[in-house]
């Protein structure tokens, strides 16, 4: 029995095989996301999997569609495992945003999902983490979200020679764009050839800007000047004032795929430019309003960075610990007769927090010592009589003998 | 737009309202289910949340289709969200067991769906503790199974006056069963019949139990007995040596309804019987083997403890936190032209580890002051010139003026 293709199984390290997740390192990187999210005073939600359909077709439009686990349910309810995480958000948001003061400050850690048909080894989930914040217009608002990707980061150990947030802004290219005297029909498809600009060919580029009535040189030009509007260069100070300007730069290649963005747009990459983005997000102002169908209107921004890309560039950087059971000590139970005291002393040592292993069934010394040793485990401890124990540590390799009620003082 | 029925939403506490999640308590539930399966030796795995449909049917036969979500893919596939853990960890197991030394002990914490028509206002979806240890038949490995079932509840500070393991055993039934000389053909109904004794009718009981050829007189003098058989006793005398035995009570009623169970079975109750089980488990000798098609045949046994019920009790307890931002410093700037020294400020204590709160945007002191108290924060800091901190502890109400590279040093 096999798994579904494009899913994951997440297996203890050391891993069995090269196709499977490890679920240490994703454990690793959950908490790292916590953690710093924490540190940034946003607060922890979760939505449903599953959402009705029209969640994702009010936002994204019905060609969304072609890309969902989408199923009609039991009950007749046309539903769909979540693609991404801010339609939930704003539904949530929209239906009690008034016992929240604002800004809210949100993170969450979902699981999402995408059938993609034709492209096989690619994977159908990933998970990602999702911040946002919700209630404020100000650039401020902008920065302190910046300011988090870029300490989730770092917390990783990454630093600025392994990655830069490329800053950018819709409102600056509506300007162009309006300037140039763009058929407002046509705004969005614009952005859609910005979008592709840096993956198309010239010509493609070259045509599909001519149709829309600019040409490709001027929109190079533009680009190259890389001039911040007043807005990001709000948002640059606020960085700079942190100590975070030299992770940033104004690139106006960036302007995100999906229709909703209204303000910001940024991307992290990895600075060698061999990864997919780490991470992307921007404003999303009307999207609250949308979703709610026009009960709540509240300004907000956000971003999502995925595991997979992550998980990669940590391998790539040697960033990424090796796992192992995490065991402290191993207690050795050489003469059956002392079985009994042995498991009151494996019990007080968990009680006491250690994590504890033994063998289950007799088991000659030496079987038992490897199996200590294959563990990692820092201690050993085996009775030497009904009332002492003899403790050793396997890295100093000193040993002491205590009472059998003493031993957690003997632990470091 | 609203959330499908029978899922939850979870949100940041104080909650909006009574029928939504908190993300705050489930993360705390998490958090304990994790550290005590580790004290234990046991290592996190998870698995895809979408798993052929032909994974759970080979197990728990057709029928269960009808409790369900399941789909057809847009690749034609037979899939469905996964009711229960167990088949996805044999498949797992059977794919790398060679990879690891047995026994395994493995858990896992993964969300678990099932659609039950005509069920209105019963969740569709909850999260499962799942703890299973995998290639040891001796009973040393029941115990230890149990009794890490006893010290998690015991981490959230439920004692042997909340909650009761009953004990109980389908190899005693089978012994009675056979000792009746009852058709094995009916064997499983004759479980089946034995799991609903105590929710049917005296009436009810004595037919079915007639119908396969037993007096309702003769199972119950057979559960008043209480008679552990050897096995029990061992795993009885196991968690009477860790100090645990008074947790435990052989109870025959208890057989666990589903069909794969092969000897010991327990459930985990409140001591006052006002909710459902809290968890329950047993031994799977034989569905390894089933799931791999017989390639591999291992023995196997686990339990499943799920987030709703255990909520529910430990509120109706009392053992619930109230949670709230775990705000460490709060930032006033109450004059603007200390904000970009501020933010730097903010930045250290972040990268110092503290959770760090302030103002976006301009306000005025009072309004900073009163969201400092809303978030429970326990420090103020506040510049007095450019290179002064001003630093309260809102619970002492002691003040300290620090230099502003030296703040943290003085949060205790």
């Amino acid at each position: 029995m096999e798994r579904l293709p494009g899913f994951r199984d997440f297996y203890p390290e050391p891993l069995p095989h090269s196709d499977v997740g490890s679920a240490d390192a994703r454990q690793f990187i959950f908490d790292k996301w916590r953690a710093t999210a924490r540190r940034y005073g946003f607060r922890e939600y979760d939505g449903p999997p599953l959402e009705p359909l029209d969640l994702f077709t009010t936002k994204s439009g019905e060609e969304i569609v072609g890309q969902l686990y989408n199923f009609t349910d039991k009950g007749k309810r046309a539903i769909a495992l979540r693609p991404e995480m801010t339609p939930t958000l704003a539904r949530m948001v929209a239906a009690h945003e008034r016992n929240y003061k604002k800004p809210i400050k949100w993170f969450a850690i979902p699981q999402l999902f995408r059938y993609e048909r034709q492209q096989k080894g690619r994977l159908r989930e990933h998970f990602q983490f999702n911040a946002d914040l919700i209630g404020e217009t100000d650039p401020a608002a902008d920065a302190e979200l910046i300011a988090l990707l870029i300490d989730t980061l770092r917390s990783f150990g990454l630093t600025e020679s392994d990655f830069v947030i490329r800053l950018s802004s819709r409102n600056a290219w509506s300007d162009f764009f309006k300037q140039g005297r763009g058929d407002a029909a046509h705004e969005y498809e614009f952005y859609q050839a910005i979008d592709k600009l840096e993956r198309a060919s010239p010509e493609e580029n070259e045509q599909k800007l001519t149709a829309l009535g600019f040409s490709l040189d001027a929109v190079n030009t533009f680009i190259k000047s890389g001039k911040p509007t007043a807005e990001l260069q709000s948002i640059l100070d606020n960085l700079a004032a942190r100590g975070l300007r030299d992770f940033v730069k104004v690139d106006y290649h960036v302007i995100r795929g999906l229709a909703y963005y209204t303000g910001t747009v940024f991307e992290a990459f990895d600075a060698k430019g061999e990864f997919r983005a780490i991470a992307g997000g921007g404003r999303y102002d009307n999207l609250v309003k949308l979703i709610s169908g026009g009960k709540v209107n509240l300004p907000a921004l956000g971003f999502g960075m995925g595991d997979v890309v992550l998980l990669e560039l940590l391998k790539a950087r040697g960033l990424l610990p090796k796992f192992d059971a995490n065991v402290d000590v191993f207690i050795l139970i050489e003469d059956e007769n002392l079985r009994a005291p042995s498991l009151k002393l494996v019990q007080d040592l968990r009680a006491a927090g250690y994590a504890v292993e033994y063998s289950l069934t007799p088991a000659k010394s030496d079987k038992q010592f490897k199996r200590a040793q294959e563990l990692k485990t820092t201690f050993t401890a085996k009775f030497e009589s009904d009332a002492y124990v003899r403790i050793r540590n396997l890295k100093s390799r000193e040993e002491i003998v205590a009472g059998a009620n003493d031993v957690a003082n003997h632990l470091g």
